[in-house]
């Protein structure tokens, strides 16, 4: 594409971020989204057919604006990320968006599991590398972990947004953690791990 | 309330069920729900004013219909109990609409956080039990520990729902007992548990 049809389409993706995250996918319309995004209908309909095919791209690629913590590879990176993540829902228009619609979509019937599979594809790579490192549990299953860290992140994320505004979330993740790593590590590897809470209370 | 009057409100609850899971509250009106109940309507506003109470009434009743699993208490009742509820998923539809609804609430505004307080109170009371029987690990905090089996069962069932049409639901939640149980249980203890995955799939 060229480098303003590229630019016309980032500005299609987070306008309908920020429309979807105002009034979910029922309330919204490829019209109001077109509108907040400014650009011509034509320019947006060169990318994007229908409010589904936009939702889908929201859902598909929430993680794009993310800037992943950096450090060594292991447990203490992974840990790090998902705090990071609970974090960014707070002030992430696009990740807060796409994981709203990514939870919300059976009314939509978008049937878009492919950005859970992903998730759980980056957290296992993760574990893994953490394995590499001598730092799990030999009977640790990395793609079980993955996938259930997944859920429990998930879940979390919709109960902490209806009892905090998602302020509790980075503590409800502390706790996660707390229960995930002694079936995944041993504890002289969990002990020099921190879990830290920045800008969100610890809860229960 | 007299007999006609509990029956009449047990009937527009069941209704309410059946079409807020079949088309979702944007979809639902409570014309629809009255007229599926067929009950007249001035007995139904006598229970119901609105949509949005009918839809509060289906999240909160959500355990109406369940028969929970007896035998001794302790984590393996406990364990059944979350196996059962992955059954019932799929063919209760009071639970299912009563979950979806639970998770699709931004769409309505309706901030029902209680049924997942009150599902991680019942947890937590079964881990209590567990406690008593010298189930549980001394350090094992079981307020935290229910709280992310529910963060886990809700984000689980959404996976589930779009992976399989929850048909690996019941895989998925031994999965999830199977990260969480080193945190909670002594190994002996773990050993004597029984994970029965009876109609699902195990599944990662």
């Amino acid at each position: 594409m060229q480098e303003r049809a590229v630019r016309t389409r980032e500005v299609l993706l987070r306008a309908a971020a920020e429309v979807f995250g105002e009034v979910g996918y029922p309330g919204a319309s490829i019209a109001k989204i077109i509108d907040r995004a400014g650009v011509t209908t034509g320019a947006a309909y060169f990318h994007f057919r229908s409010k589904e095919g936009l939702a889908r791209a929201v859902i598909r690629e929430q993680a794009a604006d993310l800037d992943f913590p950096e450090g060594e590879a292991g447990l203490q990176r992974l840990l790090d990320l998902t705090l990071y993540l609970a974090r960014e829902m707070r002030r992430n228009t696009l990740l807060r968006a796409g994981v709203r619609l990514a939870v919300e979509q059976s009314e939509a019937g978008l049937q878009e599991y492919s950005i859970y599979q992903w998730w759980a594809e980056r957290f296992e790579q993760e574990l893994e590398e953490a394995r590499e490192r001598g730092e799990l549990l030999p009977e640790a299953d990395a793609a079980v972990f993955a996938s259930t860290l997944v859920a429990a992140f998930t879940g979390a994320q919709i109960m902490s947004q209806l009892a905090s505004g998602r302020a509790d979330l980075p503590g409800r993740i502390a706790n996660l953690w707390r229960c995930l790593l002694p079936g995944l590590a041993p504890a002289d590897v969990i002990d020099r791990l921190e879990i830290t809470v920045d800008g969100g209370a610890d809860t229960r």
